[in-house]
């Protein structure tokens, strides 16, 4: 048989300056793949270097984790940034971080938008497209991660780059594939027996189960925990002893 | 006998968001190459995109202009940066600045530091160093644009960089060899007719006078004119002509 | 009979360190009243200072022309802030002008909203309330200038805070009595006979007629130029101008 | 006999959006007095107003912590900003933190420099008249929190300000009355005991023994413990205890 493999994602380098959030050095040690911030809702230049050194020494995928210019927010609320901008931005971080791999005698994998970038480009085929540009139009090679069944995914697909569909380890999900938002019940799942449960159903089936018992197809390549839970370490190592007791190995998805 | 050329720089792309400085579209016609700010003192993705779109159309040669991060001061306070910053700040905006040339199909072809951090690493060899190995680190074809005799050219030297020593059209000189302060008489060349004789010294004899009448060495490859100055774009042109009518042709330095 | 009189405003202070825009000088010979910006969409403290010194000097009113935070965007961009950071930001930004004009011998007399967040506060009684809550608790004497028949007067009404309604010069009215939006026709009137024509119409009727005809109700107590217009210091004049022709002074409208 | 009595302070809200730093609930129980930062280094209008709530709510004394403007570097660099804009950018923290208080139906009773400003402000004369005139322009009643001995003590009191003098808990001290640099021994005080008893030398003899032995006249009327420091909260609790045990009690020192 085949061995079967899925890759562990999450956001680090998610300090700026003197503050830290997160627990990257236990994320760095469970994960195949970690998207680095880069500057414009969190991560400067300095933590960038040391979060890609970590990565490059540990093997990792590496992921330019772009985002709205927005430190206060933390990314998180959307900005009617207009699609060109958005182009431009995304070729400016990513660059950024590109460069801080080639230093550290690594490269960049891949691009996931952040926060609220995320998700407008979920849904908004013109911020998607936008994204998928700039990425384009820096390295072809670029895989994109990004939801299962998002416009991204569609509008990547399309202009022939890989679009690496993730599901989420530790959120809830709403009948037509989005999360639960984080103000409702049910956004959260903290108890790590049941997302490991939840995850080898996604891998078997390629579903999971809403919040509402609907049955929604999750086709994924990559799992994500959410970097700022508590917990989030211990939540993903649990997920990747249970991935490995049933003979799915974690490792990076590669490149497109 | 054989053609002399010489190279015009000039910095461009200093404004931010609806922010403009400089007569950038006058500069791009007359320069052979242009330092691009990267986001740090001024020039924002979409501001860098439009002046590197521009510059690859003209054949320009497109160099770095890193900075302090300083917007309110425009780069040119002087801030007590640690070295390693330095080297991490001069990675990211480099990076930064070279996606926008490979997405537009063009390339970064050398970096100039701006403001404070280039007075301070024309004196500090700790400075110049962070800038010189954070080139290397990225690219260690890049040339580094910098003042003749500075501590840049130095540690670029020794380390194997091609520096690419200037001199300025519209500044007045010093005995030791650096600037004139703007705050004192004759720290400003505003006549282009003067501008241009002078510049022809420097060509044939590889000297400057001083304001006090000293004979100053100024063995340069690139002559710069500061692009805030006014009139700066007709300066520029008018010493380009002088240059043209004895023969000497005006095209980017290239790559080290 | 009783002398009748008007207020002109118009945007100030909207340079950000060595960038500057419009013609604030111009401006400040012409205008009864200023908004000046508080350093969230343009605006640093010492522009702030240079600006509030040459309003007291004058004798005019001051405004403060608070934003969402968005110095690339300029203001323009509208962004999801949580009506609660609304006031604290609103708080922040008043705060600051307020010691500027403390400090100068002056004092704030009015708040009147930027760029994005202005149109979202004409419209959403949430955003209007959250800055009118804002100047309340800071200082209960302070005015609001804002659109005529919009939602922070409606507000600010119920509240007790006096609402200042205001039209504009140089832009042209929708039969709703929003203006036409800057990328159609119509939307802006460069011409002063025309803009004089019109506000005269303003004053002795109460109305203006919309692009399609219509004529639409504007009961205002103050008329505003956009200071970023090409020829706005000269437009402001003319009205000025003919307002004084016709026996209409121009003063500052006071506070609440 | 009289009740004698000292000032606790501490710098608190020195998160900024998603990002915390501190144990300011466990400062804020047991401070008489509390350094909020402004939005320069650290403090973002909604965490301002969080912590100005809890101080007013507490009773305690508020300062304003203003700095160069720095959140990358966390106003711990020196920047050369010169006077004129100390003087500018302190009046607009100032001025911001004002209102905030205000809003909170309270009032800011002195300023403190933070970081690297508060070194400046120290030795150099230049520097802590633009904060003296700042806050004497904004509020004449406002005191200085500073260090014994310093530029700013001298030049607060030839100006008529208050200068409340402080010593630091947990910090070594030269034979000169400068702290001993915190990349040398001896720079840190961790042991509660040891600060209790230093503490109480301090009140006793109005001196502090430097880490040569030499004896440094200390005369404060507030003691400081940096806010950083691992358990800082526990080590003010502790020589608040024993100052408290020796009949000293822990009060706010008031306006100018």
């Amino acid at each position: 048989v085949q061995q079967q493999y899925i890759s562990l994602n999450a956001d680090i380098g998610e300090g700026y300056g003197a503050w830290t959030i997160g627990d990257d050095d236990g994320l760095l040690a469970v994960l195949s793949d970690v998207n680095i911030a880069c500057g414009f809702h969190a991560g400067d230049p300095s933590i960038m270097r040391r979060r890609v050194d970590a990565a490059v020494a540990g093997g990792l995928g590496i992921g330019a984790h772009v985002a709205y210019p927005d430190l206060r927010g933390f990314g998180r609320r959307h900005i009617d940034v207009p699609p060109a901008q958005v182009y431009d931005d995304t070729i400016y971080q990513l660059g950024a971080l590109q460069a801080v791999c080639i230093a550290a005698g690594g490269r960049v994998d891949y691009v996931k938008p952040h926060g609220a970038l995320y998700h407008d480009a979920w849904t908004s085929e013109q911020i998607a497209d936008a994204v998928v540009r700039a990425m384009r139009d820096v390295d072809p090679g670029l895989a994109l991660l990004c939801p299962a069944g998002s416009a991204m995914a569609r509008v990547a697909a399309a202009a022939g780059t890989r679009a690496v569909q993730e599901g989420y380890i530790d959120r809830g999900y709403l009948p037509d594939g989005h999360l639960v938002p984080r103000s409702q019940p049910g956004a959260l799942i903290g108890d790590p027996e049941a997302a490991a449960r939840r995850v080898l159903g996604v891998l078997t089936d390629g579903t999971v189960t809403a919040i509402d018992g609907t049955v929604v197809p999750l086709p994924v390549e990559s799992l994500c925990v959410h970097s700022d839970s508590p917990g989030a370490a211990a939540l993903a190592r649990a997920v990747r002893n249970a991935l490995e007791d049933h003979g799915v190995g974690v490792r990076p998805f590669g490149r497109g």
